[in-house]
């Protein structure tokens, strides 16, 4: 394609997109397509010849779009939200034309030094404590992951690296920790047979009583405790485990302490929110998606680490092919994580918090948790309605509960959600909160307004008048 | 920012992309900028208030473009490529702008069908075993750590993922191979003193005696040979391991065979370059990435295996959270890798195949392969030049040789290369092959013509005068 042709395309797809997010409550929020529809819609062998723009662009807005489930949508309340925002395309399609692989600091010296910059912008956006050092995962799962790793290394002094993992290690995490922990835990070699789901309280936070016991338990018996994942904002109700005791427990046990702030980790940008970091100084780790809840497109995790050493030390490799002058003066982004080859991320994300600015981002935050608390009065103040969990965050979960048994409950509660999600007006999920069936409603998305909330809380209420009466 | 702005500088941008793409060639390859100098340009801390969009693109232009590495410069000669195109920048503007995480099927129908059927037309186009099963990953990093994990796996009757690794695994690569699969070993728990290197021939191939007799002292030993990787185009020299014997000793032992084709796999679209592959039916899995020599911008790397099913095996969980009603009918691909969240990176590659065809993907690999066979021509022609390896691909590893001794060889040849890129006209990086120091001239991206690769060699020539007569 001559450059030509994609100035002309460039500018289409700009207004295209541009009407897309003007347009987009307009859309169904999830599609309304069987499975293998799409495919079956397509060549099963690709094209000999070149084919134009143009046919690209009709199949995209004709198979394609009706077959997507709209993230930006305002009326999504499903999962956590993955917000994107008009600064962050800007700054993506800035990222695609450099088309930079940034590995190395001599591969993209501004890549890496505008990394560095904005990971400590958001330090301190969040007050984290000073001396922590960042640097940009693609995803939650992967920065766990490399806390996992590093944990591992520390307790076998670096050892597992060298020989493979031979001491008997263990994980705690509590009942409602992420699945990506567990997923962790079987790459990193530990074996779910190490990992300590301890129980947790009436809020679904940690207790930190039962995982000191828990540890004492384990060494007892020659287990060698090597790293505590605590919570602020678990998946399932956004509960928030207490740092400071389980802090304090970790250090006096010399295990790593991992803080997974994945979804509530944006919502410290506002100080009244930071109670929940009371204990900070106790993290060995800590990561937060801005692609969540910050406006900047997915994929960008958020990871800091209070010794940079020690991560760098699980990953550096030295082959000679990638050796540089500046290696002893500079930071090589590749030797903190997985990867070797690495997006430039940075840009989108100094977009956002320059576009918006820190005051911008708080209104932001702030106005959702707003809105959330709204819905908790709608919840509560519906006798049909049952509140299942605290709501510190953006999350609200509730179910219907007419006094039926627990099995009945928990269809009829499936078939509540599914009738709403079948609107296509809002798109909802659902997770099990003591085996009980939840639906939870997360105000999240960027473009979601009070006239959204309060609409969708309408066809909220009238299915649930009509899966009532059948 | 409204949709209005967006709008504008949504052109804008599209623009100025544009005229990146039409000038890129005038500007230095590698920025002249010292470390730190694009950090301290900048403010330490975030600002409080909004800033417009105007004051972040002049930013852009002044104090970051000036320290960006121009990876789609036609005067890329170093590392691998990592092309862009503009079809491939299209592409990244809507899957920007749709924002969609497609980590299942329902989070997004169309997202998770194009991956299906784009990884099939790229099995197809480079005459992959029918039956193998396609999976985006982010980088050969991953996918190969994905390998590691399912080999891992496979050897313990997937009771590693339970218990932890507890048998005496070993795995198999060639003194050449990348140093992610190393990096890879220690991640997955087998530790690097599990990892053996098996001895290259002269053209620094691995040599399957030297393989197969390896494991027979393993086994004999009381170790499981778990994982053999060979490569087809290391990153060294392109050199290729022998597929087939490797998989049939790999297949006598009992051993996960994966093929690490990052960079050369792409060739494979062209028939003729298809001899390296012949023993595919021996393959559990293989890499290539698409962002390195297939036009489609970073990050996105093509992972093939034989059984889906251990792949999957290896990864899978399913929290309430997570499940849909679809699960039993469709491919969540969230269980095909290590991160949760997933970009559609499909729809680029789907762009980038289709604008040019097959065929036109062939003629851009022919004409990098001419290219190299005439920089080898010249390397030949001049007799204060070696070539260091065979050219299979679109490498050329050479160095000067006036015939002093080794260490002094390597001081003149790593002086040759600081002074060629120093020039900012092109860009070079370098290995050691047995210890000598050697140039790397990679032929390969996008912009590169038959004209600019004159121009850099007589700028070689040049200095090769210079650095010999000092």
């Amino acid at each position: 394609m001559k450059n030509e042709e994609f100035r002309k395309y460039g500018h289409e797809f700009i207004d295209w997109v541009a009407d897309y997010l003007e347009n987009l409550g307009s859309r169904r929020v999830v599609p309304d397509v069987k499975p293998g529809a799409v495919r079956s819609a397509l060549p099963a062998s690709p094209p000999l010849k070149p084919e134009p723009m143009e046919a690209l662009f009709n199949d995209f807005k004709d198979i394609i779009l009706p077959g997507i489930t709209h993230w930006q949508h305002p009326g999504w309340y499903a999962y956590f939200p993955a917000n994107s925002s008009p600064a962050s395309l800007l700054g993506e399609i800035l990222t695609a034309a450099l088309g930079a692989q940034c590995m190395s600091w001599q591969t993209s010296p501004a890549a890496t030094e505008l990394e560095d910059l904005v990971m400590d912008w958001l330090r301190q956006m969040l007050g984290l404590p000073s001396g922590m050092s960042g640097v940009i995962q693609d995803t939650a799962s992967t920065a766990t992951l490399c806390a996992l790793l590093s944990a591992r290394e520390r307790a076998t002094d670096f050892e597992s690296n060298e020989s493979g993992l031979r001491r008997p290690l263990t994980v705690y995490i509590s009942s409602e920790t992420h699945s990506s922990i567990e997923k962790g835990v079987k790459i990193a070699g530990y074996g779910r047979a190490s990992l300590r789901r301890i129980e947790s309280d009436a809020a679904y936070a940690m207790i930190p009583e039962k995982l000191e016991a828990a540890i004492l338990e384990d060494k007892a018996r020659g287990f060698q405790p090597a790293c505590v994942v605590a919570t602020l904002g678990t998946t399932s109700s956004t509960a928030i485990d207490p740092l400071r005791p389980i802090g304090e427990i970790a250090a006096r046990h010399g295990a790593w302490l991992h803080v997974d702030a994945a979804y509530a980790g944006t919502a410290a940008v506002c100080p009244e929110n930071r109670a929940m970091l009371d204990g900070a100084e106790f993290m060995d780790s800590f990561v937060f998606n801005p692609h969540k809840w910050m406006l900047t497109n997915f994929d960008c995790s958020a990871y800091f680490v209070k010794d940079a050493g020690a991560l760098i030390r699980t990953f550096e490799i030295h082959p000679e092919y990638l050796k540089t002058k500046a290696d002893p003066y500079v930071k090589n982004y590749r030797d903190w994580g997985i990867q070797l080859g690495r997006r430039f991320r940075a840009l989108k994300l100094w977009f956002v918090i320059r576009s918006h600015g820190v005051e911008g981002l708080q209104a932001f935050v702030r106005e959702h948790l707003r809105l959330a608390r709204m819905v908790k009065g709608y919840v509560e103040a519906d006798k049909r309605f049952e509140l299942m969990a605290p709501v510190p965050f953006g999350l609200v979960c509730f179910r219907l509960n007419d006094g039926r048994g627990e099995d009945a409950l928990n269809d009829l509660n499936k078939r509540f959600l599914e009738r709403i999600n079948a609107s296509g007006k809002l798109f909802m999920t659902h997770t099990a909160l003591r085996g009980k069936y939840t639906l939870r409603m997360v105000i999240g998305a960027r473009t979601t307004t009070e006239a959204h909330v309060r609409a969708a809380w309408e066809i909220i209420r009238s299915v649930a008048g009509l899966v009532l009466k059948l």
